[in-house]
């Protein structure tokens, strides 16, 4: 979930001071539609980045309209907030039509701290995670959209974050004993952000993910995301408005500023031949004998292979089954749905075809074409695929709580490689039943489905049911990855 | 929540052969346009009346176009079934586009009896719960509505059933040692469904509860209820396509049959004068003394009156009030909205009042105004009054959770008591204040009200946060029904 925000994202002077008058520009102009439409949007600054809160809300309070703004910073209830039910304070501080609230500190914080501390248990956690859901669905309901930011950082840079501070004078005070103590917890409180965010994500109010490792970066993405989330809301109230009065609204909206995960991967890895055989045999070996332990212990695996065309999907999981007992796999390529299948809800179909206990199926596309293809070509509207991330994290919790293990496969290539990819499957006569006219015009459509990956990559990457991206450049790289790979966790879940 | 369900409501033959067709009629002719919407309903039969299933499920198949309809009985997993995650059985049973699924047994028959045996704690059974949700709502979204019905028995009806059912040779073979072993626990089983029915009602599924005492009055209300939910259905997916369409949708819904609890009461009960002075004195005393221990245990004591104009809320607050500590009291008088507060989410004006710790305050109207008032005058949307009974049971759940005690009345009157005090208000110079145009204009709309009443009733009475229904047309008897309400609540909160 946090792999889009552990890239070391950077923004130069040059660019910001080009692009951040344009984004104020913009977020101003959001805020005085927002004002104009009677929504009450409440913006929740959260995360793990302590130092870089504060700043973002200086730089939102300076950018926007002062007069529709107010900010609270939360820490420990008062006195007069422990007389009364937890969300009483929560209560009052939503803002009237037209204005806007900016937390730091929020009802998430308290639950968060708690669970990472281990003093929730995971069913208490579920609960508070449930009532807040409950809350902001209502909220949205009600006109107040709740837009929600969570400032990330990789553990490395934290660290290095938290000695920056100390050493320097004008900022040693912002640290306090609490600060040291929380970032020993820090996988813990990485685990509970990623359960927090999967659980209040689907439908009205999801999470915005944004690297915190350098300002500009941070600050501007910031503005974009909230610029955009304050124009969806704006966008929605207004379709819900045009039902009412039967006239149709439309908006547009700019895409927020966000890295790509993909375009970070090193596409130049790669394997020389006689090393490919040699590990080729080692791991096919390795796996033929966990596939036989998963069996023994009525265990599933799940492995989902997604990737553009030609990167190599067919290849790899031929490499995989070829080390697989017959009777104990079964590969299932997603195409578009049967007649019939179309006439069931979007899951339907996929767990029409759930193996039973022990055995490994292998999903050539998967459930996740309605947020990539579905999405791309417009075959799924808006709301159906934004609800989908949700939809799909709740199946896939399904499975792994049934002990299925499921590990999903994004194959990278570069747009380059696909071309000459195709140019083969063109001039060789055994490859050309490969190539379509579909194929040709998705690779016109290159960024969108860039994007889409990447987004499906920070809303569905969980603990529990991985993506794990594999620079496919190279076939046997990409073939020894995947199969590394899929022993590695084989081999941890059965020990665990 | 299961009070509507008590009444022992019942139809004679004629009634119901004259009605029958009508409800029969009306039942097809809604399959029919169900089966051209495209939408996929599937119908949970369920509750606490084991015998009363499988006839409304006969009930229905024989009334219903059989082509359009496929029904289950679900019952322990098959091996199939349990080779798989748990909800893969109810995926298979999905209905295509145009079709309906009716269910005896469902997703929640397993988390209910495994709570009602305890072995659930509460906070799994919450995660049950808050899954199923998440389940219908994905669901509604994708064109399946489910109509959920709850067939209830009060505890001696369902014992003399039990026995009458094993008295008879040709259904004795319904009874099952387990019927008897769950029989034994009907307390766990009631509190068990009316915490499923809290958590799974807010929304697209709201459950509808069925008392099924009478078989005919059982059948007609099923087909009634079953025929306006497909109704609601058809008509919000329809607003839905409107809404992208352009175009406007409109739908006639007749009622639903239902009884009415309001209805029931014995409104002749009185209290002779000098008793009265004897009880208020005692109770009174009573009451000032748990107000005390009230503040020394530091709980809180929150009362809600509401009913038509002129029902005696402000006398019998008076003398509730009367008998407390002024400093520990605050009378709330609840009446439109100011600016501010209609610039905020409907609760807010209820959450910015409340009291702090170990205070009563008592509410002279409440937030019920939006599920009668605004319901019923047309203030509220549609949506918004149906979304409010989730919102208040989770409001008054978060105040019971903190340590509050909640209590609602409903003072209930004749309308022609109402009119008689009406004219006395007209002639009596210092009570003329009391009464206004509004007053008469509610008046006229006295059966909406009482409806609305009713549906409030079932849908927001609680273990935690009753509603309490008083026979209000002797001033006497009902004033001091709610002190010894009151007094009798107080005191078993300060016990547990």
């Amino acid at each position: 979930m946090f792999e889009t925000a552990e890239l070391g994202s950077k923004i130069d002077k040059k660019t910001f001071k080009r692009e951040g008058p344009k984004a104020r520009a913009e977020l101003l102009e959001v805020q005085r539609v927002v004002a104009g439409s009677g929504l009450a949007p409440v913006v929740i600054i959260s995360g793990g980045d302590e130092y870089g809160k504060v700043p973002v809300l200086d730089l939102l309070l300076s950018w926007l309209d002062a007069r529709g703004v107010e900010s609270y910073a939360l820490s420990d209830p008062t006195d007069e907030e422990r007389e009364r039910p937890r969300f009483w304070r929560f209560w009052r501080l939503l803002p009237a039509r037209g204005k806007m609230s900016i937390l730091i500190g929020s009802w998430y914080s308290h639950p968060v701290v708690e669970r990472a501390y281990e003093r929730l248990d995971e069913l208490e956690f579920e609960r508070e995670m449930r009532r807040i859901r409950d809350f902001e669905v209502m909220l949205a309901h009600e006109g107040v959209p709740v837009v929600k930011l969570w400032l990330h950082l990789a553990k490395s840079v934290h660290k290095k974050r938290l000695a920056k501070v100390k050493r320097d004078p004008r900022s040693r005070w912002l640290i306090s004993e609490e600060s040291w103590t929380n970032f020993k917890r820090y996988d813990e409180f990485r685990r509970t952000a990623e359960e927090a965010i999967r659980l209040t994500s689907g439908g009205v109010a999801p999470w915005h993910i944004v690297e915190s490792v350098d300002d500009r970066y941070r600050n501007l993405t910031v503005v974009t995301t909230l610029t955009r989330a304050l124009q969806d809301a704006v966008h929605s109230d207004d379709a819900h408005r045009a039902k009412r009065s039967g006239r149709k609204a439309k908006i547009s909206l700019p895409r927020a500023r966000k890295a790509n995960l993909i375009r970070q991967l090193d596409l130049t890895l790669a394997l020389p031949d006689n090393e490919y055989e040699e590990k080729l045999e080692q791991y096919s070996a390795r796996l033929a004998k966990l596939v036989r332990q998963l069996r023994d212990a009525e265990r599933s695996l799940t492995l989902v292979f997604e990737g553009p065309d030609a990167a190599g999907k067919g290849g790899a999981i031929r490499r995989l089954t070829g080390a697989m007992d017959a009777r104990l796999y079964r590969v299932i390529s997603v195409a578009a749905p049967t007649d019939e299948e179309a006439s069931h809800p979007y899951l339907w179909r996929f767990w029409r075809h759930l193996p039973r206990r022990g055995r490994v199926t292998v999903y050539d596309r998967s459930w996740y074409g309605r947020v990539l293809v579905e999405r791309i070509e417009g075959l799924a509207e808006r709301e159906e695929w934004k609800r989908a991330y949700a939809e799909i994290n709740e199946f896939e919790a399904q499975l792994t709580e049934f002990g299925t293990i499921v590990i999903k496969f994004w194959l990278a290539i570069s747009p380059e490689e696909q071309l000459r990819r195709f140019r083969d499957r063109q001039t060789t006569p055994y490859k050309q039943y490969k190539l379509t006219e579909d194929d040709w015009r998705n690779r016109k459509k290159w960024d969108g489905y860039e994007t889409a990956a990447s987004d499906m990559i920070e809303r569905t990457s969980t603990d529990n049911a991985p993506w794990v991206l594999i620079e496919a450049e190279d076939k046997r790289w990409t073939r020894i990855q995947v199969l590394r790979t899929v022993c590695r966790h084989v081999r941890k879940a059965l020990k665990g």
